[in-house]
């Protein structure tokens, strides 16, 4: 990746989306191509679900914010890339039998049913190493050796978070739905207190599970472009509410939408017996979450002196897309 | 770890195993205690894992090839305990059922048995994790984040090969067993022409799936020590050499040792169907490889400088071991 001039000039979300997702799926393709994995099936493996598609949310976030600072394009490309490795990895094991036991992901096999189990594990595996191993030997103009390490030790934590979110996820949801359930038979009401103590429980299990890599990629844009402690404190509060939104949202669509346009069972919460927002809140109480958190994020936005178009609106897509 | 003195002035390497060993998992027991991981179970299994004990043999490489240089041991710490964690995470996933499906680790349960599936596969990818984690928030002396970097690329360089090595020895195993079965059939000799294919096959896999790790120990060890070019190359050759025989031995003992000994169930090679260096070399020839590659081994060492004791010691200890 030679070209060094910022990725978009559209004003349009749908403009700015689609120039970077292929300008980050060009980016992993080539990444994929010249790495060193010395086995053809656990390589093929990697790149079926690398490059199976995807929104590429975490990229935008890396390169739309980066891009408030006038980082260079070329130097969002392999922190970008490894969010995305990071993302990829976390759904193959995700999907394993032992976990979700899921089938179907983004309309096809996942990786276990594609491969098999054993390499589904190592691919995953290797997904991790991989997103390491380009954030450390890429070619950066701007960003210093010194930026480079940051961004390993916000990566890593996050990575982490991860993992004990899903580890969370897992523990919990029996749990958390035997009390709903009893509720629900003894025909009497979420009450206020309980209600605030599931709210509490699912947020923080989200904001490890899935807040945690998105708030990741909007502080690695934000490292990448040198921003000020004020900046990323306020990119901060952007990147949370966004990143409950996005969760949010996904539990709607787990209700509203359907099998084909999710690429994946809908209904399968519920079918599942995990809890969630509007299991909780109910459907409109779980929209107007969504919606308030969205409307904190811009807001949040508005007190940085950039042009911040591209990230309000990536904001609103969140509570706008059917998939 | 304030501590910069160097570990060992105990010419024995029992005594240095030991004092390195002691201080490796004190660090280890201290950086997991201190880690951000919000999920008590999933702790617990990468406490279990990483502290079940073993012989340390990747941080001992660290500290021993940094002494050298003079490395401080403060700054020897982190990449040992990134080495060990991604060691430890590998031993996890391999002993999965869908992998090598082993119940016995050490004498001790695997991780899977003792928790259960889902928390093992949790258990090894937050390790990885862990293991970058440590390697870049470390506060580091005289190691320039430049190094970091370097160790950095190398070490996510070396979790990818060990992956490839895995995923070689899954698919490999039967092919190589076939071909060898086939000849102990017909009651033929293994052929010179077969023996150097299979013995080709053999070595490529081991030097993916275990002597990359033990080589980017030596290595990260030099980095730390800011060796020239040529003492990295010399280095190197000292690395392949005992990350091979390591694995020869470990063949050796799979027939010679006995169960309680070895932490594992001896003659587990025969019953999976692997092919080893007995398989193909007879027990006396792979004796004789290992001390061949041992004394390669030593006499890469003896072009530099430096005392190098601990170092040729650890390479006799390789095929003197009895587990």
């Amino acid at each position: 990746m030679a070209s060094t001039e910022h990725v978009s000039s559209d004003t349009s979300l749908a403009g700015s989306i689609n120039e970077y997702k292929g300008r980050i799926e060009r980016f992993l393709t080539n990444e994929l191509k010249d790495a060193s994995i010395d086995e053809p099936v656990l390589k093929s493996a990697m790149e079926y679900s690398l490059l199976l598609g995807g929104k590429r949310l975490r990229p935008f976030l890396v390169y739309a914010t980066g891009e408030l600072f006038n980082a260079k394009s070329q130097d969002l490309d392999a922190p970008a890339a490894a969010l995305e490795a990071i993302h990829s990895y976390s759904l193959i094991h995700d999907d394993l039998p032992a976990m979700d036991d899921d089938e179907l992901r983004r309309g096809s096999p996942t990786c276990h049913i594609k491969f098999d189990e054993a390499t589904a594990i190592l691919a995953g595996d290797t997904l991790q190493s991989f997103a390491f191993n380009v954030l450390a030997k890429h070619n950066y103009i701007d960003v210093s050796a010194t930026q480079v390490v940051q961004m390993f030790t916000l990566l890593t934590q996050a990575a982490t978070d991860m993992c004990a979110g899903q580890s969370i996820d897992l523990q919990q949801t029996n749990t958390l739905q035997q009390s709903s359930s009893l509720q629900q038979t003894n025909n009497t009401p979420v009450s206020n207190l309980n209600k605030d103590a599931l709210l509490t429980s699912l947020q923080e299990m989200h904001r490890l599970k899935t807040g945690a890599l998105i708030k990741a990629s909007v502080l690695m844009g934000a490292i990448c472009g040198s921003a000020t402690e004020l900046e990323t404190k306020i990119l901060s509060q952007y990147a949370d509410a966004i990143g409950l939104a996005f969760q949010v949202w996904d539990d709607v669509l787990d209700i509203t939408s359907d099998t084909e346009t999710l690429g994946k069972p809908q209904g399968s919460d519920v079918a599942a017996n995990k809890t969630t927002y509007p299991a909780i809140l109910g459907l409109d109480g779980a929209k107007q979450k969504a919606t308030n958190l969205i409307t904190q994020a811009v807001h949040a936005l508005q007190q940085l002196p950039y042009n911040t178009l591209q990230l309000e609106q990536l904001a609103y897509y969140i509570i706008e897309r059917d998939h």
